[in-house]
């Protein structure tokens, strides 16, 4: 493996510009004017450097990306949308390794270099998309690594054999179990995440659970997850995704969760989607709440929207947030690389010597300006190793 | 001036492919297999014919676009940022006609062939907003057909001069006047609205008024501004920007106001920005209520964002509104082209023989792809000409 000298740039939040001296896959001197040592040199003066864009949230298995265009055939209800998931998967090929490969190489053309994916998992499709992600990953391991969420999609509780199949998955190696509105979709809350949390205290999983539940249900709910992530010492390994009732309840009550979610040591992920309400970035981040970004669906059956690029969706995070100010916008980049790198719990994730060398050179002077312009990538680079244009 | 004939493509909402025939920069013929008959041919086939993009509501003259990134430096209220506009305009060189220009020749290069741009007049500032948008546009005429409307940014009645100024702008020709929160920002929405509309009757100016008023005050306004748009014979020439109230109200609200729009010929354009509220589109064009859409600011003292693509404006129009089947993602494009044009009275505006040849050519099937990936344009023709890419 090639030594590689990024000469130059502004590696983010240094104080001034820096070399990063890049050697056996891991960063192996940061300062100025380094000596290159027989290294390759790059030059990427006046260029941000910023550890690998980390996709936080997205579904792989049910992408239609790289195919042709499919008109959108749900109606505008949730259970319309799941009926229609349901309906027309087999019709269109989902899951499919191709098109999940063709989404996971252009996320890394941007710059991601570690996603994880919320998998379905039902009777009916059984542990075919966790195979189908297994196969596209492991065809592109090193570009991008992906890690699964063993997801009840379709339900629970109210789908019987689900949970079989999920412990299933978990024993086949897959590192996190999901969960779905334990209220509003599965209708028993309690018994779902106890369901929930025992699989994953069993088997060490982590634990990622999709809460569009809204208001004081959402709350609530977010409440017990809490309650469970202490009881049972998984603090740090726990996440809630979406948490729209985080971004519609009352400031005060808003307080009293972020620092419940801090201490207990769960993380928020937000995709920022739609006009659906979004946690209180600026908060959450006060509180010490770790919060992660992702893009959520990405041209699939539940909407056509999504790039795959995860400095715009930081840019929708920013813009939802209404983050204008510098300081803030970078709150949406941090979600999009340390956040969802503690929620996923990635070792050696950063810009440290010692560091994974998960690097990518954007070409503007600043942090601000990579999320709100997003432009072409300059360089992106997996263990070390620039990945081709 | 060549003749082109564009081949193959698939014009907008025509139910088969078609060729163009553009000759003396009017569409000429339209129909399957014609004769090039000498005209230069360009094969578009299978692209995405649209009309010229339109731009219904933007900032030209406080653009910092072009120049270096500028850190946002007000605080998060609105007095905050319109105290911070009037303090760094001219530190920052603010109207510049490089920038606008900058700007302006981005607009075109994504295929925005016409604008409505709020230029700024009080004064401190005077006609030098009007003056350098004014010159830009007249460099670029060949390019883009730029109107401006001349806007009481920093208040009306509040700020004595400005009626006097707006007078010598519509005098000088500019062709619209602006208003802005009648009650809320000039805190006397009747004498604000009749200077408004005495002024837009006795020069024969369209009208254009951003209306951030929220719930029941905004609505209560846009009763206001029906009422005077009948009274005064302005219909089809009066157009509310933002109009937050919109999004907020009760659907039977929203009802009445949509039919009263209708009937009094005021139309609606929105840009969508942030987190704040949409009109309801789908209701407000099944009401037969002319939507029109555009950025808002781009790039300036009041937020960094904005890119100056209307497909991609358009893609957070149909974002925001939750719109995911193609018909209602291809609502915001009809605000982006034939809604502004309605909005704009643009004269010979669209894809029928005898139309100006304003076109852009998008390398995508259909409409709804063409919003949500807004990818960079095949070809843009302004007046029959192809500009350089
Ligand atoms: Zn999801
Ligand atoms: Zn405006």
């Amino acid at each position: 493996m090639t030594d590689i000298l990024l000469r130059g740039g502004r590696p983010w939040r240094l104080p001034a510009p820096a070399d990063l001296l890049v050697r056996d896959g891991v960063i192996a001197r940061v300062g100025q004017g380094l000596d290159a040592d027989g290294a390759r040199v790059v030059d990427v003066s006046g260029q941000l450097v910023l550890p690998g864009l980390v996709e936080a949230h997205c579904h792989l298995d049910k992408t239609l990306y790289g195919g042709a265009w499919v008109p959108h055939s749900a109606d505008d209800t949730l259970t319309g949308r799941m009926s229609n998931d349901l309906g027309r998967r087999a019709e269109l090929g989902v899951p499919s390794v191709e098109r999940i490969t063709a989404l996971l190489e252009r996320m890394s053309s941007f710059g991601t270099t570690h996603v994880r994916t919320h998998t379905d998992i039902d009777p009916a499709v059984g542990l075919r998309g966790v195979e189908a992600v297994g196969e596209a990953a492991a065809a592109l391991s090193d570009r991008v690594s992906v890690r699964q969420v063993a997801f009840p999609q379709h339900g629970l509780l109210t789908n019987p054999g689900t949970a079989e199949l999920l412990e299933e998955a978990l024993k086949s190696g897959v590192e996190a179990i999901g969960g779905i509105d334990p209220a509003g979709i599965d209708r028993d809350p309690v018994r779902h995440l106890d369901t929930v949390f025992e699989l994953a205290s069993r088997y060490g999983a982590a634990v990622d659970i999709h809460l569009h539940d809204g208001g004081t249900l959402g709350a609530w709910e977010l409440e017990l997850i809490i309650e469970r992530t202490a009881a049972l010492g998984l603090g740090g390994r726990v996440t809630v995704s979406h948490a729209y009732a985080l971004g519609q309840i009352d400031g005060a009550h808003q307080d009293r969760l972020a620092k419940g979610l801090a201490e207990a040591g769960v993380a928020v992920a937000t995709a920022a989607v739609y006009s659906f309400p979004v946690p209180p970035v600026r908060k959450l981040r006060e509180a010490g709440v770790t919060v992660a970004c992702g893009h959520d669906g990405i041209r699939d059956l539940w909407g056509p929207y999504g790039s795959g690029d995860m400095l715009e969706r930081a840019m929708h995070l920013a813009y939802r947030s209404t983050f204008r100010a510098d300081a803030d916008i970078e709150l949406a980049l941090e979600a999009a690389t340390y956040g969802g790198a503690r929620a996923l719990n990635l070792p050696g994730y950063g810009l440290s010597v010692g560091d994974q060398a998960d690097l990518v050179v954007v070409p503007v002077g600043g942090a601000a300006e990579a999320v709100v312009t997003h432009p072409p990538r300059s360089l992106v680079m997996k263990r070390g190793v620039p990945l081709p244009a």
